[in-house]
């Protein structure tokens, strides 16, 4: 195992009606005028603004609103946040949406306080300062609600980049699964894909000797292979939208990938097509994971096949053990269709003659030197054999 | 699964030399004038102290000493160091040793800014302010160095009672796992029982619908079944120590046991023959779980047959769940056989003649009302019985 630093301070307060208590955790955590962040109709439509609102009013906490945050969200919002916060002298950006309104929200958190242009931040710059980020979840997925990290798109480019720094942990964030009960099927299992693709990053590593982080992987794998088809049959259930919600959050504050390396060439080569062709970006990562596995897996056939006996139940091949490595893959990508997600690029409205480019991009984009991933080390003729692997 | 708060806001420092950093992490988080607080022997033999001296001397922070923390840690000895900190003016507690130097650390820090009998917080007040309280942790057992809890014996009557409280949580906790090298494998099975005993005391609930947090600590277990073996056979394997000491923090840190209600009455029935044998916790905990087990498994057979199945590998017998469930039990047991731990009373020096009034007190002790348990609520004649299961 790896040395390695662990920091998650974020404050959690889960369940049913913890939105109430917004107001009363912005002051808790310092906050007297706060830029309300959030996305388009849901969140409005559903009353969770308006009860956010008023336990801000109630708690004596002042607001100004800058709404309209787009999955990947865009740079071009940021910018706005950024003016508006200054222009009103925001102390603390509270986001009510799902991790797009999130990374949105630390990106002008992070940038309100810098001098230089936010973008820096997603060109490879730690995030050392911000002001402080709270966040009233809505779809459990990208994690952002316990993690250090945020992705934002470029307009000029389409170029989705990530920035991170542990400045960007939320001080709280309110998980209230009831809240995630009018997602769709399909958004819905997009998130999960999310959460088992943070999972997986995580998993595949060359670290020796990490069972102990293996093993939490694989715990979280197996709950939400449980409890995602149990959502996405029923969105009204809530036990099953609670078990998500907390799955989600650690599959990616980092309490299970501490102490080993880890992959993400897999995030990389999606945020292409995130970027590019503006799909979810959980049906993307459905798209590139199956593929990624099945171009890499040689690397480390035994750990490929103890994540098939262990999770996907699996039965050993000891005289072949390639073939349950496969099987493990190949259960996978069936959960995934199962669970009504693409795993082909046609199912994403991907072109095959954007594949080059695309592959360019992943490997030479801003900052990167040629080549992605931990686990294996990919370059531009790996990453466009993956992206055809999916055609 | 059930509204909770979650907070976890301890920066880890992991890996080998890390307690290079004391000084500097002292400092981060606001101290001064620091109370150095330690055991006895290994800490000075080793040369451990020594090189936190000189880490808090190279950051120009202050310290006095106070050594001789005992396991089973006394209220003596903690009026000392509340004493000691008040007329030195210190600022900052610093913990060098295991869950003993860390829970008594934590009684000094809360007391040394209350005006009242520290006690109190032990007889049920919860703690609302402490002086920040810093670890560097010498055996993975007690998982203090990342929780709100701290378990002192008070000397006269030889009662050992908890208490707890978000200020109990240290601000920072360095985990070197070479560190444990020295633990012999008697120590090193007891810090293992410790963490088992963590986790069970979460899984075992009434709560319904808690798939993930099952899963994760079915995992950590699987994890501590592997790993723990490899440890005590060969104290010097940093891999395995390494595991172990991650595992033993997230088994106790609560993220694997919120929203479910967890029982704790094996803590509470094993307290009592640590606190009047003068036992070590983890031998105690070996002794009392199995047969807490045995008792109160038909509460849900169900439950037992699952962490039967999941955990140690037994077939689950569908015509008849109870075998399976009594298989896990007897599995458990042996596991304990095999790392050396005791798992009957005389093991412990302890006396049949002395069951009443340990029951008794297990029950009726400081705050309790005569019942002890949230998975069973067992009163005083069924907390005899699991004591003479034991014997």
């Amino acid at each position: 195992m790896n040395n390695f630093t662990f920091y998650s301070p974020t404050y959690f307060a889960f369940g049913k009606g913890e939105e109430q208590r917004a107001g009363q955790l912005v002051k808790r955590f310092g906050g007297s005028r706060v830029l309300l962040h959030y996305g388009g109709g849901s969140a409005v439509r559903t009353g969770l603004l308006d009860r956010v609102k008023r336990s801000l009013e109630e708690n004596g906490v002042s607001f100004t609103q800058l709404g309209g945050v787009q999955p990947n969200p865009r740079s071009g919002l940021v910018y706005e946040g950024i003016e508006l916060c200054r222009r009103e002298n925001v102390d603390f950006v509270l986001a009510v949406g799902g991790g797009s309104v999130i990374d949105s929200a630390k990106a002008i958190a992070a940038g309100t306080i810098y001098e230089g242009d936010f973008w820096e931040f997603y060109q490879g710059k730690s995030v050392e300062k911000a002001l402080p980020v709270g966040t009233v979840l809505t779809i459990a997925a990208a994690g952002s609600e316990g993690s250090p990290d945020s992705v934002i798109t470029r307009e000029d480019g389409m170029l989705k980049r990530g920035a991170s720094g542990e400045a960007l942990r939320p001080v709280f964030s309110i998980l209230n699964p009831a809240l995630t009960q009018t997602l769709s099927p399909y958004q819905t299992a997009c998130g999960i894909t999310d959460m088992m693709a943070h999972l997986f990053e995580r998993y595949f590593t060359t670290t020796k000797e990490v069972e102990v982080t293996d093993r939490m992987i694989e715990g979280l794998l197996l709950a939400l292979i449980h409890e995602g088809p149990r959502a996405v049959a029923d969105p009204d259930n809530y036990e099953a939208r609670a078990n998500l919600m907390w799955a989600g959050m650690m599959a990616h504050n980092n309490s299970c990938g501490v102490g080993r390396n880890q992959d993400w060439a897999s995030h990389d080569i999606e945020h292409e097509l995130s970027a590019l062709y503006d799909c979810a970006h959980g049906a993307g990562l459905a798209v590139v994971f199956p593929a990624w596995m099945k171009y890499v897996y040689k690397k480390d056939v035994m750990r490929f096949a103890q994540v098939a006996v262990r999770v996907w139940g699996c039965s050993m091949d000891f005289a072949n053990p390639e073939s349950t490595a496969l099987a493990g893959i190949a259960a996978f990508e069936h959960f995934l269709t199962s669970i009504g997600m693409p795993t082909r690029l046609s199912g994403l409205g991907a072109r095959e003659e954007d594949i080059g480019k695309l592959a360019h991009t992943a490997c030479y984009g801003n900052g990167r030197q040629g080549h992605i991933g931990g686990f294996v080390c990919l370059q531009q003729q790996d990453v466009e054999q993956i992206y055809r692997l999916a055609l």
